[in-house]
């Protein structure tokens, strides 16, 4: 398409407005989103997928230099994107040579070690909060973007809301092994059918349904460590949610959607004209839905290649730091 | 007693590394000291437990000015603790002001916030990390401390290591309520027996066995919350394990062990002498126990003296910062 | 005077806005503010008073646990004040111990430090930014206050645009030693008359005038550091600047003043109504006064007193963080 | 040459040592090196070559995006070099956005913005620390790297020992220009040859002498900044000194020597072996020389170039970070 002016945009974001938006569904105090998918009895039917005992976490390890190694910069964490970005910084107040040296002064043989980090929420593996992303303004629920989020941070929909709220139903969907053969290239926007065509391959524990957590994995993740190699993870085209997707996260009535990369949408964007993460621009402040991002898949991805069961518990509750718009997690799968 | 030489010190910390020690237990490579009474079997049974869906998140609010409100320096962080301490610094890259102004500069109605923080690994709910206390310059398992900790954090026993490692069985011991009426004191040191006490009063479903996450109960934090006033949280004396209770915590092979204070042992400590930390100086090095601290157990209490039900599935997976030595978590309780 | 509606300090502000206001001196653009009344003929004749080659630093040292050891919240950066405040942290990411431990894997022998620091901009000695304060949402020169500073920091007036503007003609009023003989009493306001005393106890040299940067001694901070207790220091009463020296302030076209306290103006302030930092209020937007906090000035007082000269080459650049509300400082005095 | 084994630079790094090493020169307490070169009567001499007032800030702007604007790792403090590096975060808790909202809730209209930093000490402009490098475990003077610079900090010659210590008479040595025609190419070794023809070109105003500080310029970060791109800057080859000036750096008991490149000495190392950085091995640790990156001397060097002076006033403190290995600087030159 060519669409100089952006028209194309323009219109496909109305119409998704119009068809997706999820305003005053749960009262005007909300700050829960498409968490309130989510009650005592959904999580009662996950903790039930909890049968063997076998537990994954999610998580990329939070390092300045990034699981390959290497220099400063390298990383999944690291990379030009526009948003954010950056690596942790973790540095020790006193270590275990402190110690060691008998400098520490403490008495009886007594010693210590002690540290403190900086990093962007969005450094490693998170949720996006509900105040990460606004449209024309308007944050969630349709509340003006500026009463949201200040330099106080986020005071209405902060990742302290949602403490304990991101448990539930996880449906693994591997959309890399099925559609791509192991991986999809870079760049390749996952359609509905695609989702509907993985979960016809996997089987009925991969089932979506009202309150599930969707985990989408595209191998983009693995082939990025494998190759020793994160140049483009946070900045260039990835696999991911095609705009057309939005139907279906909206219709399944699914609590949040995670993956295996930057953005979990696809990029660069479907549109010819300039444009940022679109589908972001819907999700969060018209949908309320959480977009999880840079999840680990690859262990339970084996795992659930190996046995079949492609559904679990999943308790992936993000750090509540108060006002936060990111919400860093260690999500965690119990089969 | 009058122990102006700190024999009594000694000879309890010799006595207490003599009889619980458990370095070599799990193999000479281990990171995940009594983690390792945590088998793919407790997770299934833990699981099991959660049966309503009821939520509960145990992690206080990380703030820069405290749950309390007030200025910087309130709250729970604060205090001249010793050993690191202070409260977190969460301060945002853009926000819905400026989203608002127009400024960003993005396409489309496009804006975003995005935020970034500094903290302490052990500013708010935590678990200590195996290389955050040594004993006579030894680390866990009879490593040296020079070996493990140093200006690059925790190579051997870092928070990455345990990433999926603190899920299992909850157990509730409200001491507070069943001893203290409430609340315990500060400076209350809780034996053996109380904790017996506690369990008998509480009934069978708060019996401890291997593998188990015991969350201890004093009071404080909710006495602290409910008075505004976070000034001796940190630093002053609070009610806590005695230093005699090493010996059920060793024998009832428990995976871990968290309080609703500062320190999880009693403080001051129970020596005459000047003495630190001396149940942390047995439990972390020698024993390898996760201690967990600071968290908030008062609507975990509140059900679970509703329901009479004490145990429940926890998932209290710390934030993998690579070579932490703390280990935030928001631990969520499901029953 | 008893004034709950506050209705003196509403007078007195806009009194102080009629008389004092410099918007548009220096043209729609400025970013200087009364540094404009620094020129290289100023500049050229304070350097002529750099006689002897002695010199001072004014800055406190940075650092988490304060000057006088101890607990971190200790020292001049501590305490509870309403804006900013906080220590500075300063940690290693490398550090000698693993350079001679060997493990730093460098060749030849080669072996690195290095470090990073978290810190406000105001916590030690520093200019405050003409972008720091506001009156009824307007900035220096008129600008209304969101068009200046955003979360990208201030725009327009930002530390970067005074990176070789605070050089001039320095002079140091001890009217902690004439007025009060040694230190003044916390609480005291500094009126235009004990300023006009001072310089006639100390001489010729102490003369003030256009472009001069003039150096404030109460006293507080050496009695502070004598007693090795900076509880009050940040946030308690204070002597300083009374309101009523802010015609001094604007008559005498000085480009600067500095004190060796936290808020340069007296506090609490002199209304009786409920008030922040009134002085502040009309120094910083209105008349775009560079004010200096935490100058270390005992050495210097000490030279001066000495040898009765007064004046001296005055360098006192701030670090130019871009977008900067507060310029961390090392202010050096030559004689 | 051909030199697998290292032997060459072995060689080299011997003779270095035995002919440069300073140690005990100043007592076995120092904590200035060649900044005892500085006297009282040299710092009055300095003064007096500030004649016309003319002053120019050395410092690059502190910004995470850096100055040729664009993401985050673009900017001279971008890259991937081995040893710290990163770009400043400077971020607000509050700001003009709040204070023009009204949600502050300070009375009678003051409106307040105040700011963080988080930065490695050598993000931008600054000096060497005598503890940033050590030679076989040894630091400046012969002490122990253990001793001298632990997860504390630099204990002994940290750059609060230094506040007042770097102010002398500055020289520019304009090497791009004389040598290279405007700017030198990268990789290039400038020899003392070329620093002789320097000084001979650019005549008396620009000899060296004892307790001066020399200012090389080689143009590359007026190369990089008119090109907008910073991507070697921080890692790639660049001009700088030779190994063989350290004869010259020696022998004319400069106080400090400073460049417009991130590591003064050229870059790759001349010797066909791996090594790192060879000249700051043998300058800092032995000849105790203080060694200043990213200064930008461009405005300067076109106002030397126009009056034909190469002298003057420089006033070049570092922030007194207690402990710290790096000090952040704003250099003043005045003339």
């Amino acid at each position: 398409m060519s669409d100089r002016c952006g028209c194309a945009v323009e219109e496909a974001l109305a119409e998704a407005r119009r068809k997706y938006r999820n305003w005053g569904r749960w009262g005007p105090d909300d700050a829960l989103g498409t968490l309130n998918y989510i009650d005592d009895g959904k999580r009662a039917a996950a903790a039930a997928l909890a049968r063997t005992g076998r537990v994954f976490s999610l998580a990329v390890e939070l390092t300045r230099t990034g699981p390959g190694g290497g220099h400063q910069g390298s990383g999944p964490q690291s990379g030009g994107h526009q948003i954010g970005g950056g690596n942790p910084v973790h540095t020790m107040l006193d270590s275990g040579m402190e110690a060691a040296a008998g400098t520490q002064g403490y008495p009886h043989g007594f010693g210590a070690a002690d540290d403190v980090v900086f990093m962007p929420l969005r450094a490693g593996t998170h949720w996006d909060g509900l105040g990460h992303v606004f449209d024309n303004a308007l944050a969630w629920n349709g509340r003006h973007c500026a009463d949201v989020v200040t330099a106080a941070g986020d005071r209405v929909t902060g990742a302290e809301r949602q403490a304990a709220g991101i448990v539930s139903r996880g449906v693994l969907l591997d959309v890399g092994r099925v559609i791509g053969g192991g991986s999809l290239p870079d760049g390749h926007a996952i359609t509905d059918d695609q989702l509907q065509a993985t979960i016809g391959a996997q089987g009925p524990s991969a089932r979506v349904g009202r309150g599930d957590i969707v985990l989408i994995r595209t191998g983009q993740l693995a082939r990025c460590r494998a190759a020793g190699d994160w140049a483009g993870y946070a900045s260039g085209p990835a696999s991911g949610l095609s705009f057309g997707s939005l139907a279906w996260l909206h219709s399944t009535e699914i609590a949040a959607v995670a993956a295996d990369t930057f953005a979990v949408e696809v990029r660069p964007p479907e549109f010819d004209a300039p444009c940022l993460l679109p589908l972001h621009q819907i999700a969060i402040p018209n949908i309320g839905l959480f977009l999880g991002e840079m999840f680990d898949l690859e262990a339970l991805a084996a795992d659930c290649a190996a046995d079949g069961v492609y559904e679990f518990l999943l308790v992936a509750a993000g750090l509540p730091i108060a006002g936060g718009v990111g919400l860093p997690a260690n999500p965690i799968a119990v089969k």
